[in-house]
């Protein structure tokens, strides 16, 4: 019997092997031109918290999306490390003990416990910095309108109206700020738009960025977009599962840490078995609307599937 | 005898107003645009954060270095209020307990002490992306090629290479991560290389940025950035020399901190009375600098003056 990797999964982690060399390069520990001097002890968080781990599913993204219209270079390489970045530092904020107090994270100390507090909170506002730093230089892309167009749809999906937003409100429907301290009992609605700007925004942003980066026409960019929403979607239903089925070793995290808080998600609002059926249905959605571009498309379809099926 | 205010300060409070009222329409607690919802906590955070407060000194002389060149629009107040932002979510992360732990700030409980400590490091993240939305919208300016610019040059000088960087060298230098935890002793090159870093480059950037968006030449673009850098020196020479001698009732925050904590400044290496001459010849260089342009750089000289001269 074969223990060949899937086709899918090599191409992952080929892509994986090729962001991480890039974030290497970006977060070397010396000071590029025009800075005087690199923190060490900075640089170190910030490369604890990005380097060695991760599915790096964001980054993957984006390059396939380019790759679908005929682009891969090293831009793109750059853009999809400047998105990991923003995943990134959104984590090493979340898992401070003021936010969701994470000690372990990919199977490693969280950074304010591998470092401190003052650091984790300097480093992702570093990493979120350089982010954007690295989308807008002209290495990025020769053309200044396509990185500006880039560097606006981040700052909307990681702001306020995306990751940022979608946090704050998770954080107030845990009940944190209530009068009684009791979780807020959310609608089907309101779970879908917590969920879209929490982790849906920054999982369609790669699928629209690396169509812009490769020139797609905007009708190209708005089904990619369309895709994109519905891999967002399948992501968190997919996590909101894990998070009832899985173990903490397969995770490498804790879980069951949902229904502890007694945090609604649409798992505990409509069943296992329904959003089983959800999920299902997505991977046909999320097919139709690649349908046009036919087997050049198959990777992303199957990295819709891989979103909906994995195991951690 | 009149008790009007000088000329300089009259247009400092009319130019923060005119920040202020964009602040307020930028941060204004409904959804824009592309946004699902505002969480209403966060905003309220951001809010407490931006409004009501300040000198409003950096919007200032973004303000005024457009002016030197003729643009005085929409735009640059956009620009101007985008900075303020990343200014006030660096005093957010600043003033929170695993950093500054500053209770108080412009005579206000600080955002963690008026909301909580996940709040005050959601509201800096969130102001920080918002401020790279606002510069890269095109209502910013028509040019791509400028907003980009802009996006560069802000996030370099608020980042590993600029204010974040610049934030943990000085985290260091107090000696919080040294075996002994006793403050390092910081030469004068050590000090002003941290200093340029921590309060120098978000000082520089405005009139960097100014001139930029009002289409100077790339030598009045420099020569503003090395009035700039002065600039940046002398408002910290002037911070350190406060430190020492003013009230907590006249800052508004607590004083006489870097003694306490065994800092090092160029006044504690050099003394006050020597740093006083440098403040003084400092003003003299600033003045040079901007001497080509006669008395249309009256405003960026007095500007100059009243950072190294003000009492808060």
């Amino acid at each position: 019997m074969s223990t060949e990797p899937a086709p899918f999964l090599e191409a992952l982690a080929r892509d994986g092997a090729r962001v991480e060399a890039m974030l290497e390069r970006l977060l070397a520990d010396r000071a590029l031109p025009g800075e005087a001097v690199r923190p060490t002890r900075l640089v170190a968080a910030m490369r604890h918290a990005t380097l060695g781990g991760g599915k790096r599913l964001r980054p993957f993204l984006l390059i396939e999306a380019a790759r679908l219209f005929g682009r891969d270079d090293e831009g793109v390489l750059r853009a999809a490390a400047a998105l990991e970045m923003v995943h990134c530092y959104s984590l090493v904020h979340d898992d401070l003990p003021q936010m969701d107090d994470d000690d372990l994270r990919r199977g490693m100390p969280t950074v304010h416990r591998a470092f401190d507090e003052a650091t984790a909170i300097l480093a992702g506002d570093a990493l979120l910095t350089l982010a954007f730093d690295t989308t807008a230089d002209p290495a990025t892309h020769a053309d200044a309108s396509v990185r500006i167009d880039l560097v606006l749809r981040l700052a909307r999906a990681s702001g306020l109206g995306g990751m940022v937003g979608g946090q704050m409100l998770d954080l107030t429907a845990e009940g944190r700020w209530s009068v009684d301290g009791r979780p807020s009992v959310l609608g089907d609605a309101e779970i879908r738009r917590l969920q879209a700007m929490k982790t849906g925004a920054l999982l369609r942003f790669p699928l629209e960025a690396g169509a812009i980066m490769a020139g797609a026409s905007p009708q190209d960019v708005a089904r990619l977009g369309r895709f994109g929403a519905i891999v967002g979607l399948a992501f968190q239903i997919a996590d909101d599962l894990l998070d009832v089925e899985a173990t903490p070793e397969a995770m490498g995290k804790a879980t069951g840490k949902d229904a502890a808080r007694g945090k609604g998600t649409l798992v505990s609002l409509h069943g296992v078995a329904a959003m089983k059926a959800e999920l299902a249905r997505s991977i046909v959605a999320a097919e139709a609307e690649l349908s046009p571009f036919g087997e050049r498309a198959a990777r992303l379809v199957e990295a819709a599937r891989f979103v909906a099926e994995r195991r951690n």
